[in-house]
């Protein structure tokens, strides 16, 4: 008789496929929304001032004091609103957590970032995932969610704003709908905020029913440092710090985050920059035959591929140029989510598509 | 009405209190198990030198394939036996939810670290929690766990060897029985292992319901580094892989580890102090009037104080030494754990708690 030591894995964790990126070396990187233009490298001596001094045998401060001091100051909330993490990832499983166990209920609406979905499922909620659609511009289901919400008590509910990997900003006016007309908690992702100038941050001011998860890993060129915070009001953040693990961010994380607070000039070009080559993707891209675009407030564009995204992704790959094929997500065939990259990178990306479009074969 | 914004936390995690540690500076730090010789200052430079050159803006390797590869190779397992994780408390909590939810039954013999119980409990489970206890020196109780894991067909059975807080190392004939009585996944945390020069990873070759965790963060003078792994038959592994997300390491971590990982020679020796450093703790301590003192084989010491802990812990305090409280801990009323210091700071341990025991008002 042969077992499968896999048995032991519940089974909420079986019947989940694992979220997989293939790894691929190429020139031109357009496939995980990372800054193009690079973290500034004018600050990594003074970051490295601070790290090396330090003896790393000694656990990190178990409070994180100072950096959630300078996090909290920078969002203009009391200290005791927001918790740090190794990424927004971390707080985001952490949260759902604290709030979703086996038969409960939760209202992801997709298309969306894969995580929410998936974690919720794994933790043994039911996932109500009613579709946004290409025909409205992926526009936030809103009475759908409501009714959602409330016919089954949903604990939770999922909003991303700008969208990933559709692009969509949600309306201010729709987000308090949800919030105010829902029984359980709004979580909102602000990951692509700085892209779209948003900070929603009252929110949490205004209803004692919504976190916000926020992260440098994209405007803040941070992805591979791996730093995010949320912002709850302090009884909510309270029980979430139960359940996340002390100690999530290592001493490097901590300087580059404290140093990067102290220079946003370096960071802001950066962003203006995305946001006008976004703008320029938006404008060229719909000029090719065969491509759409959708409204996209954050530093990538959703392209439907009227020639077949596998082939476009292919020969964009056959070009150095990787980007992320989207099109197994719900309602998205034929769809490739490209991230903005620095001005000649996305000259490569149209030149490619150009010849695409006009030679598919 | 005023409503309670923690209201949305799950009912298990309102339950539980946080875990809590009381940051205190103090010039002697005898309350973590941490490496008291220190990281290796002569490896930093290298480590710099990996790191800078690095867009940090960029995701680390999806797979962190590099560091994957060599922790397996330096415990002896193939590569897809290995997740490497962000201290190896994230993956005992990833490991946990990859097999416990709400109504599923553990077992987590007590004292142990908090971890174990918390997260279960936060997750929904039944923990049963048999008593290991002063006067058997906190032998597992391997009967009564095989009887309780067979009459509540558990799920998880948490072994901790040597165990903290007590420095208990288990018998691996008593962890064999364990593993094979019982229907469920034994978690084995062998975060003290060297202190023991113990290596179980035979276990996971000889069993298929056994997952080992290990730490960088004590023997190997990391805790501010936050690195752990697990090791796990590959169809166990990748179940966890599921639930775990991706990019638990940032590029520094990564880097301390692949550099420290080419430098035994400089923790061994300091891994040798420690067993030195212990090995003389267990017997000066006794000799001090009102102090009892257990088998240890990890870098701490769990110490009964006749006069009282409360009492024990603040005059060292006063002396500008931190040491653990275990009092509250079931079963170790009037305990402290002391952490080995260097010899210079188990000098002034042995010092203050002479003077204290000689006069204790």
């Amino acid at each position: 008789m042969t077992t499968n030591p896999g048995r032991f894995a519940k089974p909420e964790v079986r019947a989940v496929s694992a979220y997989h990126l293939e790894p691929r070396d190429t020139p031109i990187k357009l496939n995980q929304n990372e800054n193009a233009e690079g973290f500034p490298h004018a600050l990594k001596e003074e970051i490295w001032q601070r790290v090396a001094g330090r003896d790393w045998a000694r656990y990190p401060d178990f409070h994180l004091r100072e950096i959630t001091q300078r996090l909290a100051a920078h969002a203009d909330v009391p200290e005791d609103w927001v918790l740090v993490g190794n990424g927004s990832n971390e707080l985001l499983q952490m949260t759902l957590l604290t709030v979703v166990g086996r038969g409960d209920h939760i209202i992801v609406p997709l298309p969306t970032f894969t995580l929410y979905r998936l974690q919720s499922v794994v933790m043994g909620a039911m996932a109500h995932t009613p579709l946004m659609r290409a025909e409205t511009n992926f526009a936030f289901p809103v009475d759908e969610v409501i009714d959602l919400a409330q016919r089954h008590d949903a604990r939770a509910i999922v909003m991303c704003s700008p969208n990933n990997p559709t692009g969509t900003a949600y309306a201010e006016a729709d987000i308090r709908r949800v919030i105010e007309a829902t029984p359980g908690l709004v979580l909102l992702d602000e990951a692509y905020r700085e892209f779209n100038r948003q900070d929603l941050c009252h929110l949490v001011r205004d209803y004692d029913n919504v976190v916000i998860f926020r992260t440098f890993s994209k405007a803040l060129a941070m992805a591979g440092v791996r730093v995010g915070y949320c912002i709850a009001r302090p009884e909510m953040a309270a029980e979430i710090g139960k359940v996340k693990l002390p100690y999530a961010l290592n001493i490097l994380s901590e300087a580059v985050t404290l140093v990067s607070l102290d220079h946003p000039e370096l960071f802001a070009p950066t962003i203006d920059t995305a946001i006008q080559q976004r703008d320029r993707l938006l404008i060229e891209l719909p000029r090719l035959p065969g491509l759409t675009v959708y409204p996209s407030a954050a530093n990538f564009v959703l392209v439907h591929v009227a020639q077949g995204s596998d082939r476009a992704f292919q020969r964009l790959l056959s070009d150095g140029i990787l980007v992320r094929d989207v099109s197994h997500y719900p309602g998205l065939s034929d769809h490739l989510r490209l991230s903005v990259g620095t001005a000649a990178e996305n000259d490569a990306l149209l030149e490619s598509l150009s010849h695409f479009t006009r030679h598919p074969g």
